[in-house]
């Protein structure tokens, strides 16, 4: 099998970018990876572990005659990696991202972008709570979407090659506008760590609660919002500050909402409780059974098997 | 092994109820169960899965000369059910529940119970999303905290005697009174639900998104969220009319600081949202280490491992 990408660069080796430079040569997507990053200290653990072909000290050094070069960084800084690659890039070449926002990513790249280069943006919805090149794995995108929000006027056969680039890698692609893509992502992705974010920091606010009530009786259902709360701060920021104008909107329609089962709470009002968790049943439901999660009670969590037996590796308390 | 109690009588079988009467035969905490539910159908199916000695017909009939009662249902119904059990209840017979709110059932069942015989409400912080008696498991308590809230001048020997049937069951049991454990469920389990349960409906209202753009990119955040959005729609009713005031508390502090971080967004103050970020992640290292979550990322969902591949049970589209 041909690879689909002859030289690929990764600017940024954390979660997303070591998850596609161990996909990409798994699944034998690029001929060659080259690869760097901001700190030091993570380009020599990436040479440590090996997942890219050649390790190099600047991005402009990365994206040099690569044919696609993938940003991987805080959307944030999208811009200024642009104006330091530009001068580097072969014709023909595409450069694309994998940010969660992308309105602001194509404002902000575009204008280094030279003339015959295509910037193409994308983003792999996939993920977890951890950080970091070690965090990575193959498998991160398959049966996940990546969406691609290429500019009007984009070239078709290089829309088509990121694509294709992405199924080698096992994803499914969906191609939108980039206003759009931020709206869906608002409501799909940032409320909803804008609001776990939210309630894990008001959990240590009562002094009539314990910080140790709240973590051994978490299982609850607070555990749940703390793990997409613990995802890579940098990351969230940019996102918050970079889509803004649909979070804000998203926002709105959520408290809204909210305001109108406190209501019936106040009231008494349990026929509109019970009538809107039925609905909401039947959404986790649809989510299964389009495989966009798992059908497993609980996420699948293990549960230990006999009392005072030994825990299992993945709750043992040394983890971590 | 002695049993712990001689005779149980199960009032409900659900999930909880469910598990208990697996737990309590599968570790020998209880000599002989007698399992009761409102519908015929719901007395059918335990009969069919055998989890109890003997089905009967009637609450009363139920609670007839049994050693533990445990009231395993959704706590709207404590009082009524305490009414129709007294009559049938033994001197020196301990009444439990394992409803998510207490200070409610107490007082709701407490005019009912005879002198004599022992109140001692308790709640197992533990669940899945899935109702009724085939989702039951024996593993559900093994490691989770049971809460017991005793009322002032409740017998101490009943209380332990309580306390080492969860312990039997693998649970880890705490003490506390019944206006405490409703302040520390509002915030690590009622509002978690609320929350999740406004923003699964919130994704569904807006005309630019499509429910199926919601479902198919629900991975980045939102389906965690669905989870708990899909548990038993009575129960939670009842938790809400049963707990409006810590709710409501622990709400006004959310709704605050939410108000806060958004006005940081609105006006591009990137510091504040990175601090509060890097706060939230430490709360989830300590849910860890405590072993009340998994450390596997992304809760250990499993990965499928090639493109194409088939996929694997957990993510097959004719689950449910």
């Amino acid at each position: 099998m041909t690879a689909v990408i002859d030289r690929l660069a990764l600017i940024g080796v954390g979660l997303i970018g070591g998850s596609i430079a161990r996909a990409a040569r798994e699944y034998g997507a690029a001929r060659e990876i080259v690869a760097t990053a901001r700190s030091a200290e993570t380009r020599k653990r990436v040479a440590e572990l090996g997942i890219a072909d050649r390790v190099v000290e600047t991005n402009a050094e990365a994206a040099r005659d690569a044919d696609l070069v993938i940003v991987c960084i805080p959307v944030g800084a999208s811009g200024p990696v642009a104006a330091e690659i530009a001068g580097s890039l072969k014709q023909g070449a595409i450069v694309s991202d994998v940010g969660s926002v992308k309105a602001a990513v194509l404002n902000d790249m575009a204008p280094h972008i030279p003339n015959g280069v295509h910037l193409i943006p994308a983003h792999p919805v996939a993920g977890t709570e951890n950080s970091g090149p070690d965090s990575g794995f193959a498998e991160l995108f398959v049966n996940r979407w990546c969406i691609l929000t290429p500019p009007v006027g984009a070239d078709a056969a290089a829309v088509e090659k990121l694509g294709a680039f992405w199924s080698a890698l096992g994803a499914n692609v969906e191609v939108m506008t980039a206003e759009h893509h931020d709206m869906v992502l608002a409501i799909t992705s940032h409320l909803p760590h804008l609001i776990a974010y939210t309630i894990v920091g008001t959990a240590e606010e009562f002094s009539t609660v314990s910080r140790s009530e709240v973590l051994k009786f978490s299982a609850g259902g607070f555990r749940d919002f703390t793990r997409i709360a613990a995802s890579d701060p940098t990351m969230w920021r940019d996102v918050f500050l970079h889509n803004k104008d649909a979070v804000l909107e998203m926002l709105a329609q959520f408290s809204e909402d909210l305001a109108k089962l406190t209501r019936a709470m106040r009231r008494g009002d349990g026929e509109t409780l019970f009538d809107h968790f039925t609905r909401t049943r039947a959404i986790r439901r649809g989510i299964v059974q389009i495989g966009q999660d798992s059908a497993a009670p609980d996420f699948g969590r293990p549960h230990q098997a006999k009392p005072g037996a030994p825990l299992p590796r993945p709750y043992a308390a040394d983890d971590e």
